[in-house]
């Protein structure tokens, strides 16, 4: 587990990844832009990127709330990570979820998360070929979201990333969705 | 589960609550002050009550990590909140636990707190003399310490509040504490 890192996620006329669309799945979505840009580590909220940005998202990657051991080892055994020269396709995916979820105590969002939802078990069918990253914004104050999801693959695994997308939609986990937009790239 | 609420602790010349010591537990202490001021919600880094504090350390109150429903109702049913005007005396614990703890799985975390060194159990029994919030500071970038602990109770229940701790200190879960400093106040 490496320490907590901040992330933005700025969009606007710079960044490595040009913004091919823009979906509102459930609520209200996001302003069109060109380019997103992926800023790792801390940055004043004066920056230029920042300032200049149609909107910036912030989030935390931290320690995972609700993987078992057995489940990070059988994950660990086979994810690969971001940046892959091949992996020229990528999806920022937005989430809030609502009061009934965050209401719930630990084992009960566990129990919903994986063993009803099996969250873990959907993502890692679809290892090493999408590769992904979670950012919590929830704790930080004044983000619009709970999650940030960034998931990075070839353009031969689109279509698996669609199914892998729908897959989770229709689990009873996301019934506490109650704001998700679906940002698509490329670069 | 209340909105996440971020809070400031900042110890100076100012404040309703009385320093009577700062003990340093494990690893470096905290400077001397008089006073602290416990600031609810969101407050700017440049704000005199921050800018003039000798120290200050933020926290955000969240949802429960590894409490479970039935732990949680338990608890809901006998405990008071903070500000009971009997509730004269109060403890900052500033803690840090070490990278050991933050590479084990959510499962093994979870087995640690409270299967082996029952941190929930040891907690109610001191309930409802012993008023308690916990306050998350990991994931805020730029803080010296993972969680910020804020006790509150009368002083017939001073040394009750002497067993709580020694109770925990002595549990398998504090061997991961890498630092902890222990501020006692009156009002």
């Amino acid at each position: 587990m490496p320490a907590p890192m901040l992330v933005t996620f700025a969009a606007g006329s710079t960044g490595a990844w040009k913004i091919d669309q823009i979906a509102s799945v459930v609520g209200a979505g996001l302003p069109a832009a060109d380019r997103l840009a992926m800023i790792e580590g801390a940055i004043p909220s004066s920056a230029p990127a920042i300032l200049s940005a149609k909107w910036a998202l912030r989030g935390v990657t931290s320690n995972l709330r609700y993987t078992h051991h057995t489940e990070r080892a059988g994950m660990e055994a086979i994810q690969e990570g971001l940046a892959r020269p091949t992996a020229t396709r990528a999806a920022l995916i937005p989430i809030r979820k609502n009061e009934a979820w965050w209401n719930l105590a630990q084992d009960q969002r566990r129990a919903i998360f994986e063993e009803t939802s099996r969250h873990i078990a959907i993502g890692k069918a679809y290892l090493p070929a999408i590769a992904r990253r979670l950012h919590h914004c929830r704790d930080l104050g004044g983000e619009p979201f709970d999650f940030l999801t960034w998931f990075e693959y070839a353009p031969q695994d689109a279509e698996a990333f669609e199914r892998l997308v729908r897959e989770l939609r229709v689990t009873q986990e996301w019934r506490y969705v109650e704001r998700e937009v679906d940002v698509r790239l490329s670069r």
